[in-house]
């Protein structure tokens, strides 16, 4: 059973990271227990930014990935883009590592470009905060780490911040 | 934000098994992706049995360890419990691993078992397939990871089968 899944040192594991301190909380967790020292594991960090009021076709679900992150700040906003990917940095940062980080900025329904970019990339693993994106939108639509979960192909962890009741 | 949680060493991670090919697939990605070689981490064996037809208060929330597995085959029918356990120690024994290895079988409604075994062990991760305990019950009831990844405290890994559509 062993030879049917890549081994640790490949794995490719999105974290999907947002505003919020669990969302740092999972990428730490991811850290400690996915990488350990020496792996060509990459680890891909994925910010989705609601839809602006007006779409465009391109807009509305559009993803892109690292080398176009500069033009996704320009497109997007670069403050919360910028915020967001700067303190995943210093999480990664802290833990020493010598992986691969890509940095992938998706626009649109954060369920839908999470799924999708998972789907694109062909992750091993997705890495969520439980409560990620939003309160209200929780409550009436439902959390966007169930709706992972259930959608996406590969293993799916959910993880909670400690503090949190 | 490292010192936060524990080292990846001394992680205890409750698998919870059933009779599904999923379950096993979900102990064998756990033994690839948690457990490197030489740590000091438990991996827990959770099988949990449907509760019988008639039931006495001991049995309907009940759940025994390791020491006790013998004495909970006696009481819940040995068959399934054995074939389980047995089959979850090919799957890590495959693995050649060093890691300690607990085995809890409980009885009563999956989701609340292990929920309630999760937190009395003080679990770090639980791993659990997506779709285990029955369809019809999933259908009615929801599934238990879903119960469990919104209940549980502990970061919860949720496992899908490969080759399921």
């Amino acid at each position: 059973m062993e030879s049917e899944m890549k081994k640790t040192e490949q794995q490719k594991v999105v974290v999907a990271v947002d505003e919020s301190e669990e969302s740092m909380y999972a990428l730490s967790w991811c850290l400690t227990n996915f990488f350990p020292k020496k792996t060509n594991s990459t680890l891909v960090l994925l910010y989705v930014k609601p839809p602006p009021p007006v779409h465009s076709s391109f807009e509305a679900a559009g993803y892109m990935f690292s080398a176009d992150v500069n033009k996704a700040m320009e497109k997007y906003g670069s403050e919360t883009v910028n915020s967001v990917m700067q303190r995943a940095e210093a999480v990664y940062r802290n833990f020493q590592t010598a992986i691969n980080v890509e940095r992938v900025v998706g626009c649109g329904e954060a369920k839908d470009v999470i799924c999708g970019v998972v789907e694109k990339l062909k992750a091993d693993t997705l890495v969520i905060g439980s409560h990620g994106y939003g309160f209200i939108k929780r409550v009436l639509l439902g959390s966007v780490s169930d709706y992972c979960a259930k959608h996406v192909k590969c293993p799916v962890v959910i993880v909670k911040h400690p503090e949190e009741k």
